[in-house]
């Protein structure tokens, strides 16, 4: 049995570096050959020449490097990093570097995806709670706190695991990690920090009666409400934005940084938008601030500065550096986008952003200093270094 | 038994966010909470105000974006990178970016700190091979063939393991990770990356009958010589230069891009060398040439592209996004440095160096694309994108 859990992910480092965004599909065998890598059998959408060309043109723009890491006497990295502070009505409060250049938003925006699950009635049909909707905006930890839940809400609606399909991987936490592998217990996708998005996504499917099969790809009624959900939240027709495949399978879609604040602004003070949709970004923001353990988990950034100071504001990260913020008290939205994707300049620049904004004060910020700027440990655990605001900026 | 592995590294998911470089001492306990994080016995050493002033004034030169990280039709993100090409006698031959700027060689540099435990006798002393010289330089996965002659060695110089004071964490080969979990087996000091390198400092104690307590200090006459090396090799008085601790406890010493390179030259075209250090360099990159596995091993960068184009190079790379080569047929030296401390820049850029200097032939490139430009997996292992370079810089 324990051999079961090592053979279904043995491979798994030889390919690990390549997949940007961490852990890989354990129930897939890979070859450790370079090779065995390319043989996707769905490639990426064909590149569009222009949308690619307009990038390069645009990547000499230099972005403030806001967040630095030390290490004893020197700084020894930095990073760049873009982010735009936006009200409901599409203002623009603050900004730091290129915040039109279009941007994935990857999990990021998973509170705007999971408008659908409520505007079309599904999360009551199916007597969803806090608890399911905050699953639904996660990238968990796959603890137990998470896999229970979401195993139970697929029996809710009818489906197994194996209609996820989001891949598998191990649990980003790791003492359940260790644990499951020790049991030699079976590497599923319901520990994929995505299941509880795709179970959101199957439960629209569900009750719309839809087909669940093939929920991931752009054309299915699944991925179109949210296209258009998304859109009119954003202001950016994204079914003709840039497109790409996140690494959960569904699709990803560009657009600027300021129409992702704008988006998420509106979730912070829905008073603007139709009943419905208000409802809906309240019931979802108000999940968040109830739960955040269930949106990431111990020992995660958001999680943690969500449950310290509860209730204040929602955050949510994303893969290659990208950081949403939604603040209902000061009715704005946060997007961060770091250049090189570096997730721990993401998480520094929005503590920065959180800061100025002065919702943690100073006297909060002090025992948070760990988080806010958090240390750099060598592998005895010793401080060796910190990640930090470089100062530029006005940060 | 299996539970004492899981035990072990528990909490560890909680720190790893903050440990720049990898996995956590797996021996020592750590709180979840983000306060214990900085309950650091030794910290790293005070800064010097000065230096981190200098390097601040620095922060925005714009080394350029020579590497992008594509997802389907949109560039997603980019790496700034420094690279320095120089000969032996120290010219300059390429560069791209700031190769002035203080960098920390980081594990890059094991090839010259290696040099005391040839130079003094240690190594002949105590008949050490070919792998454990490849050894010394290695930042291994802790498999089998690396772990089995490390304690193979250990034993030879009547060390034992727990004389390593590197820390300890899980292996980074995932499968001998999964096997060591599932078998409930002990994480120690040997499966560190750097436990090769720690038993090279070890022997040169052991052979000079120095105390080997404390050996990782500063002070130690074991790091005493290494600093004497590199410094006469690279041209930089490194005992005052900036310092701090690397990953592994040692001192990490601040030394320009171009002088890295220039070190790593002379061990390219050690003619003009002394004729023992001259010995000791065509030893060192004799032993690496031939094992390029036990330099990293399965699956990763450096020891595949060396395995396949065998006795062309040497290449290790480091934390931070730190890369080396050491250019035998061309007498040079290549030191990268990618700003935000991203590896798979500095992997890209050196693959793209190497094919610029035509080590790698166009012939030769083609059947290697999956390395010199990784496809960007989704969890289901599909191609979603491509780490490449941006043309930018004549790249």
């Amino acid at each position: 049995m324990a051999r079961k859990a090592a053979r279904k992910t043995a491979g798994r480092s030889a390919a690990k570096k390549r997949t940007v965004g961490g852990k890989h599909q354990a129930k897939t065998k890979i070859k450790a050959k370079a090779k065995a890598r390319t043989k996707a059998s769905a490639k990426a959408p064909a590149r569009s020449k222009p949308a690619l060309a307009a990038a390069r043109d645009e990547k000499t723009l230099a972005n403030p490097a806001l967040i630095e890491v030390t290490r004893g006497e020197m700084v020894e990295s930095r990073h760049r990093v873009a982010v735009a502070v936006v009200d409901a009505s599409g203002k623009l409060v603050e900004s730091w570097g290129d915040i039109e250049r279009p941007i994935y938003g990857r999990s990021a925006v998973k509170p705007l995806q999971a408008l659908p699950l409520l505007e079309t009635g599904a999360a009551d049909n199916f007597a969803l709670g806090e608890p399911e909707i905050a699953l639904a905006c996660s990238s968990h930890n796959g603890e137990p706190q998470h896999t229970d839940r979401v195993r139970h809400w697929l029996a809710r609606i009818g489906c197994e695991v194996s209609d996820l399909e989001c891949g598998a991987h191990l649990p980003l936490h790791e003492p359940t990690m260790l644990q499951l592998i020790a049991n030699g217990g079976d590497v599923t996708a319901i520990y994929n920090n995505c299941s509880g998005k795709h179970s959101g996504f199957l439960t629209t499917a569900r009750h719309e009666g839809e087909p669940t099969r093939g929920y991931i790809r752009f054309e299915h009624p699944v991925q179109q409400r949210v296209t258009k959900a998304m859109s009119e939240m954003t202001g950016v027709d994204l079914a003709r934005a840039p497109r790409g495949i996140d690494g959960c399978g569904i699709p990803v879609l560009g657009m600027p940084l300021r129409a992702m604040a704008h988006g998420l602004a509106k979730m912070a003070d829905p008073r603007r938008l139709s009943a419905d949709r208000a409802a809906a970004c309240k019931r979802i923001v108000a999940a968040i601030m109830a739960w955040p353990a269930l949106l990431g988990g111990t020992g995660r950034f958001g999680s943690t500065v969500m449950a310290m100071l509860k209730g204040r504001f929602v955050l949510k990260g994303g893969a290659e550096g990208v950081y949403a913020g939604i603040l209902p008290s000061l009715g704005l939205g946060v997007a961060i986008k770091a250049d090189d994707g570096g997730g721990r300049a993401a998480e520094a620049a929005m503590a920065q952003t959180l800061r100025r904004l002065k919702l943690i004060s100073a006297a909060e910020a002090k025992p948070l200093a760990d988080l806010l700027m958090p240390p750099v440990l060598n592998r005895a655990h010793l401080e060796v270094g910190r990640i930090r605001s470089t100062g530029e900026g006005r940060f």
